[in-house]
């Protein structure tokens, strides 16, 4: 059974990844590169295979802001499997949707996407802070608007 | 560290906010009217700036019921970020999604509406149970079927 | 108020529908088959009143792969209302949302279908693990894409 500490630990994850999800689509870049650890990794290879994995809060803060940063985006995330694994360690497993729609001038040559998939990811807790450690994206599905 | 306690109201308060989706949504006024305080508040005015701030559960019900009831609607609520900020009083936001469909003789002269934003909410714990005491509704983007 | 082991329950199923979903829309059919007691009962009747309601952890694996198998699934659950009844019983609202897309010669002669609705469920621990030991699909709203 989980103790007291392991269920304030799930609910302290899950308040970390809405706020990824939110300063994410609300465009506050310094906030949404302190949801990660310094040295976090996030994978969208499924999705870019041609986008080497991310290394660094600063650097994925840096990809994400001029990838997303000109389109208006909804990502929402749903029904978090979280595992505490130790005292400063975690898994998770979201399922999400996003929306995306593109300005008009968008160089990938499309209006908009919808895309539903999962986040695998592991946390660490770093000063009393539980943050996103690593972050890879799969997809099931994506269906592009021409 | 959350108490035992807080995280006891954290899930009550997310029952609470999964009411007021599922209410609103099967159109149960009566049951709707009880989820917010007597003295609450409802702020719209991000997305209709023409509407003032509906207070009082009552009036809530009554806008609410008047403007959402002839209209099949589907609000779903995600990521909740809770606060307990006191034993009987809490903040929380809600990233949100709504899929409406007009009915054919609609006033507002579209088919349908699809949204997504967020909730900035407050609670308060009256005679035990927690209630919405605020909410205000911002968005993100609105997409509109004509 | 909720107990830590009422608390611990409650996660523990949320967690144990996230992987319904996840099993289902990854087409994973035998962990899809474990998520329920083996007597449980799944009931889609409102939305094909012809299908008798399915009875048998392995009858309900073999109907919903020979029904889903094919087709490209999303299916996410929001805002769940879970309420322990006893230390082994418990019950569960969820709102939900699916985005199904058929395969070019599905039988069913549409292209896709996107609805909303709420599952009505019920849960059993078994041998420590809990269950789903009903689960009945009530629905808002259908859209047909042609």
């Amino acid at each position: 059974m989980a103790s007291l500490e392991e269920l304030d630990a799930i609910e302290q994850i899950k308040k970390l990844k809405a706020r990824y999800f939110r300063y994410l689509d609300t465009k506050d870049w310094d906030s949404f590169q302190e949801v990660f650890a310094p040295d976090a990794t996030l994978d969208t290879t499924t999705d870019r295979p041609d986008v080497p994995v991310v290394q660094g809060n600063d650097k994925i803060r840096e990809y994400v802001e001029r990838d997303a940063g000109p389109i208006s985006t909804v990502h929402q995330g749903h029904t978090p499997e979280i595992e505490i694994t130790s005292p400063t360690t975690a898994t998770g497993i979201w399922a999400m949707q996003d929306v995306l729609k593109m300005p008009k001038d968008s160089p990938l040559g499309i209006k908009g996407l919808v895309a539903w998939g999962h986040y695998i990811d592991t946390y660490e807790q770093i000063d009393g802070a539980w943050k996103i450690k690593s972050s890879r994206l799969t997809r099931i599905r994506r269906q592009v608007e021409l």
